[in-house]
């Protein structure tokens, strides 16, 4: 085992900050081999939600309650949005200071653009390494847009969606393809006096029903539908809670705590929790597989080749199906 | 050529809505081979939008107004997203009747779950199609949803990103990650008092700078980075107009129609279109040669060992790297 390995192992913040940016930096191969079958113990879970809900008050305080549980906590903030919305962010970040000086919490946030596969992936290294770091809880922070959510509910054990009120009344207003994705679902800012008719919208639609195989729903692709074992339904007598809270005064956060703990329970009693991660398993290895097949292809290919076969399509004098048979046929 | 393609550039309707159920069912390859190179002339137009927005209605009014141009118009409406929102959409659809009855324009919606990797290969094909029937607009309509809007940016030549007041009146309340698509911004329900603070949010987020190289912005990967020449900047004097509709009473539509026709000029004279183009044509390639390669792949490996491999990585006794070697190695 490297040095480096075995200094996050023993417990060195140094340490653990240079893995992590090397994870970053797409160089930590040999190190993610190392770390993977030390990983497997934390309890991952994932908050989204829009900006402008409350969600890192919330994740905030929800790492105070844990530490008060002498629970360790590991924050990863990602936001894989634009420059514009950069600066609210940051701000966000700032707020976390309370945290800092607490040697049972370490935060990483990564304000990433670009490919949002390559973030999902550098994001799920990451928390493998904190969670071969040995914290007790992971926190995945996303900001709600779209398929980074989706990104990291595949990536978290369970997962929270934060909304509040104020963002139109009606069911229009709830972003259309988040719901499924929650384990918990939490109305922030709850002393808003339009809070109840969120809650009202909220539940009319999760009355709707809630997709029977969450694994299948949110896992896709050729290795999936090779190897996970089609099920009836997996959720077995999780009802998903619509849990209100204040972040800005702590209210409601034990519960949340609470909630979350025994989602935990419930993952690994109905065994919904070894299918999601086989599920995640068979994700990344497609993900990887894609990625190291088109790699060895591309180092075969001519790039001159290449260029007027694309000028070719562009032109419109060859079919895409045709370009492909030419590079992979 | 196939009796079908045939009937299709002859300008059957029939034959039209057939191809377009095949491309739905994945069963078009050879249609899309003889059709891709009769494509090439229509302009894509990409309109995008939150729920509540009245992207609809706009799409419908912009439509109508193009009819009025004598252009024929093709209507592609995406919806990615979940059951629990699927009503609105639908309402959406019913309100298009009053564009049912002219020959000179072609509904089709498509409702979708599932992969948005799939889907955005789906709408692609279909915009082709629709594109070598001779369309002379197509305009894809899709809810905005985070990476569907950026799959339609992609595929669209020109691309309108609808806003409306009464989402927050915050910079925060606007989407992060879809000011850089916009070629053009409508704010949308503009006789609302609360309009003209929208507009000032977008103008001050514009006014941030808008990211140089559309085209590198979009389409990523590594057909892209080794095939797609760096420029410095490729937008050369194409600012996005914010412009303001009331697509219930028809104002502003017009302009917006004019807008579309300047841009797609622009498109033409700065090069810049070809070079999207030219992006689109490597993602596309590059989507298509990772399911043939993992394909390929795939029919060698035994299912029995696939499966074993994915247990011991789900219970760490192997890494996702070392199960990767086994695989393709």
């Amino acid at each position: 085992m490297t040095e480096l390995a075995q200094d996050i192992l023993a417990g060195s913040r140094r340490a653990l900050a240079r893995a992590l940016t090397r994870v970053e930096n797409g160089d930590a191969a040999e190190l993610m081999t190392e770390l993977y079958s030390k990983a497997g113990q934390a309890h991952l879970v994932g908050v989204t939600g829009a900006p402008g809900t409350g969600k890192s008050t919330l994740v905030n305080k929800l790492a105070l309650a844990l530490r008060e549980r002498e629970r360790t906590v590991a924050i990863v903030a990602v936001d894989p949005t634009s420059p514009f919305s950069g600066g609210a962010i940051l701000g966000d970040r700032i707020r976390m200071r309370d945290l800092a000086g607490d040697p049972g919490v370490f935060i990483r946030s990564m304000a990433t653009r670009g490919s949002l596969g390559g973030l999902a992936r550098t994001t799920s290294d990451m928390v493998t390494v904190l969670d071969a770091a040995g914290f007790d809880v992971v926190l995945i922070e996303t900001v709600g847009a779209g398929q980074s959510e989706v990104d990291v509910a595949r990536l978290a054990q369970s997962v929270v969606v934060v909304e509040a009120p104020g963002f139109g009344d009606d069911v229009q207003a709830i972003k259309a393809g988040i719901l499924e994705i929650a384990d918990i679902l939490v109305v922030n800012k709850a002393d808003d006096p339009r809070a109840k008719n969120t809650v009202r919208a909220l539940r009319s639609m999760l009355d709707l029903g809630m997709p029977p195989d969450r694994a299948a729903m949110l896992h896709h692709g050729r290795l999936v539908d090779a190897a996970l074992p089609v099920v009836e339904t997996t959720e077995g007598g999780w009802e998903v809670p619509i849990h209100q809270t204040i972040a800005t005064s702590g209210e409601g956060i034990e519960e949340l705590a609470d909630l979350l703990a025994a989602h935990r329970t419930h993952l690994i009693e109905s065994g919904e929790g070894e299918r999601r991660a086989r599920a995640r398993v068979l994700t990344d290895l497609e993900s990887r597989l894609r990625d190291a097949l088109l790699d060895r292809l591309l180092e075969r290919v001519d790039s001159a080749d290449l260029g007027s076969l694309v000028d070719a399509v562009t032109r419109r004098e060859l079919s895409p199906g045709e370009a492909l048979d030419r590079l992979a046929g």
